[in-house]
Formats: C-alpha cells, sequence, structure tokens
C-alpha cells in the first residue's frame, strides 16, 4: 500500500513510519522537520505550500495518514496561522488525495479536544461536540468536512479523536497537555514534579504503542464505518496521582518530589475526564492500554528505546 | 446600533440595507459589487483582503451580519476558491469583529444544504448534520466554528439557516436552486418554463422579506440560544405544482407551457424536503410566510418593486 503521512517527523509520525516500513508499506514521509530514517520517500517541505503536496501525491497514493497540525497550545496564539495548517493545509491535501487516488482511505488524527468543556457526567459516542479551544474547534471542522468528502465517495475517510498520548519526548512541544509525559522523564531522572492538575484529576491517556495500532488499523478497516466518519478511540480513565504510583512503582522513584499545583485552565482542560464509553470504536476493533500497569509499562518501554537509540 | 454587512450587494443584502436604514441603525456595507444607495457606507472589496475587513471594522462593531458566500453550484466548481470566501475569509471576519467589538452579535447565514440528502421522514432540531455539497459542509463548519467563538465570549453568534428564497432577481446566481426563482418570472413573462423537479417534489421555502425579517429578529434576539447557536428557520413545506398555481391564480398567468423534466440531482437536493419541524426557532420568535398563497403575494410584491424601481 502507498501510504502518504503528514507530520512525518512528529512523535506519532516517527514511530508510525517504522511500523510502516516493517510491515512492508511504501511510505512518501511529509514534515517540515526530516523525519530520521525510515526506509520510504522523505519530502521536506511546508504543507501549507501546493507544491509539496502535489509532489507527495505524484505517485499516486492508497491512502494518506494526516497527523499534521499545529497542536492547541500553539493554535490558541496563532489562531489565523493553525487555520493555514489545521483547515487550509487539510482540505488541500484532501482534494488532492481525491485527484491521486480511488477513493483512498485518508486517516485523519482527530482529537478529544472536539469533545470541549465541561464534559457531561459519561461521554459516549452520542456526546454532542463543544469545543472550546481553536485547536478543538479546528478538528471538529474537519471531521464534518472529510464525513463529507466520504459521502461524496472522494475519499474513504476514518477520524480518529486521539486522547493524551504517552510518553512524548521531553522539550516543547506547542501542547498544553505536554505535562502527561514531563511527570515521566521527571520521576525517571528523579528531578522534582510539580502537577499542574489535582491528585484526583481524571485524564485519558493512551501509549504510542497503543496508538500507532489505532493508525495501523485504521488504515485497513474494511467494516462499515459511521456516518461521521468520527471515532472516539478507547482510552483509559487514569487518575493524576495514581498515573504518578504506577510510574513510580516501575520505576523504583521516590515520589516526595511530587507536588500538586492545579491551574483552572488545565485542570478544566485536561483533567476532568468522565468515565469513556466507546462502542464504536470497540465494535470496530480499536483498543486501549488494557491497564494503567500496561500503559506505563509501554510508554517506559519506549522511552527507554529512544534513549538507547539515540 | 453599528452593523456591518457583507454580501451587501446581493440579493437579501440589498433588501436588509434599506430595512436597517429605515430602523436607523448605522450600517457600513461590503461587497465586491456596489450595493446601491442606502444611506450607509459602502466599501467595495474582496472579503478575501485582511484590509477591506479592516477597514470595515475600523469604527468597531456592534453587530456582523454575514452574507457573503460562495453559493452551492459555484463552489462545486471551484471548491478551493470557495473555501477561501466560505472559510478563511469567514474565519478572518470573525476574529476581527471579536476584536473591534464588545462580544459583537454576529449572525451568519447558514443554510439548509448543511442537513445534506437523503433527509429523514420529519427533519427536527436534532436532525444530524449530513452535508452532501462542499457548500454546505462549508456552512456546517463555520456553524461549529462560530460556536466555539460564542463558547469563548469571543463573538455573540446566531447561525440562521436559510430554506429557498424566493423570488431572486433574473440572471445567474451561481446558485443551484435558482429554479425557484425563475418559475415566478417566467410565468408572469407568460413564457415556457420547464421544471428541473417532478409537480410533487417538495421544497422548503420562505418570502425575501421573511428571510430580512429573520435576519433583523437575529440582529437583537436576546433570548438564550442553543449551544450549536445555529437555528434552522421555520419554512414553508411547498410541492412545486402548488406553487405553480398560486403564482397563476395571482399573476393570472397561463400554465400549459409549464413542463416536468427531474433532474435527479436537483430532485434530490431541493425537491425531497419532508416536513419540518422547527421549535427552538419559534420558540425563539422567528417565523415562516404563513402559508403558500402568502408566500406568493410578498414574493410577487418585491419582484414588482424592483421593478417599479428601475
Amino acid at each position: 500500500m502507498r501510504v502518504v503521512v503528514t507530520g512525518a517527523g512528529g512523535f506519532v509520525g516517527r514511530s508510525l513510519l517504522l511500523r510502516l516500513a516493517d510491515e512492508g508499506h511504501q511510505v512518501v514521509a511529509l514534515d517540515h522537520i526530516a523525519p530520521g530514517a525510515h526506509g520510504g520517500d522523505v519530502l521536506v517541505g511546508d504543507l501549507t505550500d501546493p507544491g509539496i503536496i502535489a509532489r507527495a501525491l505524484a505517485g499516486g497514493c492508497d491512502a494518506v495518514v494526516h497527523l499534521a497540525t499545529m497542536p492547541g497550545g500553539a493554535a490558541e496564539v496563532d489562531p489565523i496561522g493553525a487555520r493555514r495548517i489545521n483547515i487550509d493545509a487539510t482540505i488541500a491535501l484532501s482534494e488532492a488525495a481525491a485527484a491521486a487516488g480511488a477513493e483512498p482511505r485518508f486517516v485523519f488524527a482527530s482529537s478529544i479536544a472536539v469533545l470541549g468543556s465541561p464534559l457531561p457526567p459519561v461521554v459516549d459516542d452520542d456526546t454532542p461536540l463543544r469545543p472550546q479551544l481553536v485547536y478543538g474547534a479546528h478538528k471538529a471542522m474537519i471531521e464534518q468536512w472529510l464525513a463529507t468528502l466520504s459521502r461524496r465517495g472522494a475519499v474513504d475517510a476514518v477520524s480518529i479523536r486521539l486522547p493524551g498520548i504517552v510518553a512524548r519526548p521531553p522539550g516543547p512541544s506547542g501542547m498544553k497537555s505536554a505535562f502527561m509525559s514531563e511527570v515521566f522523564h521527571a520521576l525517571r531522572a528523579g528531578v522534582p514534579f510539580t502537577s499542574p492538575i489535582a491528585a484526583d484529576a481524571t485524564m485519558w491517556l493512551m501509549s504510542i504503542d497503543t496508538v500507532v495500532n489505532a493508525f495501523l488499523h485504521a488504515l485497513t478497516l474494511e467494516a462499515p464505518l459511521p456516518d461521521s466518519r468520527a471515532i472516539t478511540l478507547p482510552a483509559l480513565q487514569v487518575r493524576m496521582d495514581e498515573l504518578i504510583a504506577a510510574i513510580a512503582r516501575q520505576t523504583g522513584a521516590d515520589t516526595s518530589r511530587v507536588a500538586y499545583a492545579p491551574d483552572r485552565d488545565l485542570q478544566a482542560a485536561f483533567g476532568a475526564y468522565p468515565p469513556l464509553s466507546s462502542p464504536t470504536a470497540e465494535a470496530l476493533g480499536f483498543a486501549h492500554d488494557g491497564s494503567t500497569a500496561a500503559l506505563v509499562t509501554s510508554a517506559i518501554a519506549t522511552i527507554e528505546k529512544q534513549e538507547s537509540a539515540q
């Protein structure tokens, strides 16, 4: 399968490229930063440049995985710049994919940010979308666009709504949810960590390996999809103190240097996730990590692999 | 109230400007074609030019009425050009309005095209959006965007979903639904008319006077609005043969030169509207024309007024 991957140089992108190569797919990797070695074609350029989209699709495509985005924190600061990537470039890419392939699968990295806040006592597949962030609004708008293109037979879209992903590498990401990964790095390094959400705050989390599994599954999924083409992935509901305890158990870390200083906005945006019911995704074969312990094991294994590769 | 009106040179815009002036509002009229005399400020330019938006809002604003759009037929031919007006310029306008006013009312001309087709046996306020046209997808996306901006307290949006509007002036409009107005002009002129939808096809219609009333009402409405900020306006469900009979009764026209040659796509898009239940709009004080006879009377009165003004 010839797969064009945008945002290929990002955290999810690099992990996905390796798995796509392992499974024998022909990959065209596109990003403004080089994604590193993965055995496929690499195009380095700006997705807002129609020329780069044309080059990526010049050889046709069976599928697109569209990861490129301006994330939540950055989009709040620069909403018009975010629109150019999250809306304009995404629409241009979808139109180009429709022209380059025969109803190609278009896997879109949507986000639970489409749900907004405050959330109802339980979130399920019928929960209305009430995004609060520019980023969440953009994701909801593109879900609508891709559902329309799918009804028209132009592309065969699957929008998967990603929960918090752990553990991203250290360093700036433009993501407001960066603390979910920083807690892993701080505890492993034995440095102080101050949680910007309360001990009993609840997140929806998925390990990067499980996220990559979801993308691979979405690429080849043949079961009938909902008309919205949008799927809230199953995610583990995890309390912050339980996450910290699980990391400490598996790393032998000392939790005495962990403090809690909840930030009202971050707590509302990332620490108030109720129980999640995602029957559509489960019926289609998507799964979460199974348990907080398994999530932490998976996340730490990824961190160790990255460290040994450096 | 200082009101910025985009698409002011269009059919709805020109009618709205006159009423706004009558009611003593200060109007800034913006379009790429001059809207004619109406007593307010006029800016002629392209809405995709950020400079023209800045000039329109330079004096602040209490409200925006955003009519400018690339309509259905034209957007199908040029989806990327349509995106620049229907999405990009609209988002830029909403951001500029948020910066120029204190949570200004933003009245958005949405469309029943957001509902798509085929429709369920009855459409109500809970009917999910399944747009089929690029135009309908764009309108649905902007509804989502404006609901988000309203939740954020940036603007105070009302998206009103317009049904078919009669009777637009003769001539090209870029609208696939142009036949709904052409039937008035053909019968009055005594020339042959071939309906592109069947005799028993059902449309949702509103006269231009009633549409203008809806915009004026949306401008000042203070009742609590739905979280979606989107309101399907009440519309009359009218059969094509009943519309033709009502026009003939009121104009003395001969219907022997009327023929029916249904076009599958037009019939699906404009001739298959089921009964409409719009309790949200009605509770907020919006109303339809009352009866097919009243709708036709109103539409013909507008045509006669336009003719006498020429």
